[in-house]
């Protein structure tokens, strides 16, 4: 069983900066994230993408923020159950609560801090039978470490900012892709769709509108792909089928935690961020609340009142007061 | 007059980054400082300071967070009335309002924020008659660009953090510096006290305690100070005294603006920060609501969700639907 003083269930940007700010009051942490990593989506889904809206930074990529906020959390020596998904959560006889992941790691601690993000990722499948032989055999949904595909024939289906992106980015790099659509307009960005265009007429991508991948092929791995529109199908040789339409967020087994859930969010109180079970918060993406906005600079706000409040259930006793950083530094633990 | 769509008082960093996050939804900003530059007390009082709470900074020195939330305000292009207080506001019989300067320069917008810090600092000052002759002619309430004073004899006043933090600083780069408090007492960081005591031994630090700087004396410009204690009296030839007493902060006239105020600070609902009078918004160390921290990056989220408000007044038939910078970029201003 591991012990400590706030379980966060999420290692994304806003459960990292708790960890930080829970430091600054001697409170330990542990963070419990159902991917193998810290960083939540700016991780798993965009590392390389530049955030604007982060205060101080002009632009930071996301990786580069997710490994910023590991390093000012570091002092305070925070535990990581990664790879596993919080599913349970049990009060005990003290108010004090155990969670469990799926695979039976405990964490018992006197508060929670839910900073899931928007839930787990679910990408939107297409309908083809076999689409499961292939996944992760050449059909992946999401575009990591762009760099190791690097010279090879890549097939991308959707319609959105995702399939836009990383359509220009690969015929660019690599000099040619196929990019798949089932209509001629796309929700992209017009930049991005101009862009295409563009290459299209360098003959650098290939573009197939009112088209879709209808049939995978091939042996153990993906060797071919059958794109079809109402007239004609065409094979194309590839070991790369990028379907991009998108990712839905599930709140999960935290929508089973007896939490007052609204429109897929955890309701909590602005006061400190406190969900409707005592001595359970919930911060970031996950949360809402009258004028909530989905916004990491919102989640670092709410942390730093949520660790407040957990102070005093930790600590009934005692009193904190505020010092600011800037007088104090900062003591970390050993 | 000068016009825009929302009127900064206080161009401190919350204010600065309002002007991104207002730039972003297409509203131009323009800021009011009493101070002469950008920045507020990060500018003023800390410039070398490293902060460690900024989310995303291990470490970060208050001049830098101000370079770069000044860069990313940039794009948005505000205007500036630096070096002059803002006075009165005067609402308009279309619900907008003018502020005037106490120099006289008017502004004119349908919303006005308040992000004006804890104030206006007032140094806490020494009681000596002709303290007054000498205030900038060898006495100086804040060490601003310390690198100018290298060499000199220096005397310090003071047993706060920052007394102690410039004692030391000066002693070791000085090689030697005068520290006079009038009990044996420090209030400060008990490091700070180690180390002056140390330089003391060492021969770098002069200390007096329970003494005070009861004489200032000088043609023109500080001469000499005369330290007492009890028994007596030390006479010491310098041009640079620091009475480093602490600053009091003074919510200056925007206390008569008609606004609720609450222990020296702006009453807002957590909703959008707005004050008792709609369409005048209050955010950063100069608001209270229930949980409040006094910290930079709750001014962030304050600054954010507010200009959500600001935009319904300034467009009240347009929908405004966030997107992510991360997908959509930042597009300035020409």
């Amino acid at each position: 069983m591991i012990k400590t003083d706030i379980i966060i269930v999420g290692a994304g940007p806003v459960g990292l900066f708790a960890v930080f700010e829970a430091g600054l009051m001697k409170l330990r942490c542990h963070l419990i994230d159902a991917i193998p990593q810290a960083g939540g989506q700016l991780s798993e889904i965009y590392p390389k993408k530049p955030i604007y809206d982060i205060p101080g930074y002009p632009s930071v990529l996301a990786g580069e923020l997710v490994d910023k906020l590991m390093e000012q959390a570091e002092p305070f020596k925070p535990g990581f159950t990664l790879g596993e998904r919080a599913e349970t959560i049990e009060k005990q006889e003290d108010g004090s609560f155990i969670v469990t992941t799926a695979i039976g790691t405990q964490h018992h601690a006197p508060v929670v801090m839910i900073a899931g993000g928007l839930g787990s990722f679910e990408p939107r499948k297409p309908l083809i039978e076999n689409l499961g032989d292939y996944e992760n055999k050449g059909v992946n949904y999401i575009v990591k470490d762009p760099e190791q595909y690097e010279g090879q024939e890549i097939v991308i289906s959707g319609g959105g900012d995702s399939a836009l992106d990383w359509a220009v980015y690969f015929a660019e790099r690599n000099g040619f892709v196929h990019l798949v659509h089932r209509s001629d307009r796309f929700r992209a960005h017009k930049d991005s769709v101009g862009k295409a265009y563009e290459l299209e007429d360098a003959g650098k991508l290939k573009m197939y509108t009112f088209s879709e991948v209808k049939a995978l092929e091939g042996n153990q791995e993906l060797e071919r792909v059958v794109i079809e529109n109402k007239t004609e199908k065409t094979t194309i040789d590839t070991k790369l089928w990028f379907p991009l339409f998108g990712l839905s967020p599930k709140l999960g087994p935290i929508g089973d935690w007896g939490l007052e859930i609204e429109k897929n969010a955890i309701v909590v109180d602005t006061f400190d961020y406190q969900t409707n079970r005592p001595g359970i918060f919930a911060v970031g993406d996950v949360n809402t609340y009258p004028g909530k906005l989905k916004l990491i600079l919102c989640g670092f706000h709410e942390a730093t009142l949520a660790v407040q409040t957990a102070y005093k259930i930790i600590n009934p006793d005692k009193k904190f007061t505020l010092k600011y950083t800037t007088v104090q530094g900062v003591q970390g633990f050993e």
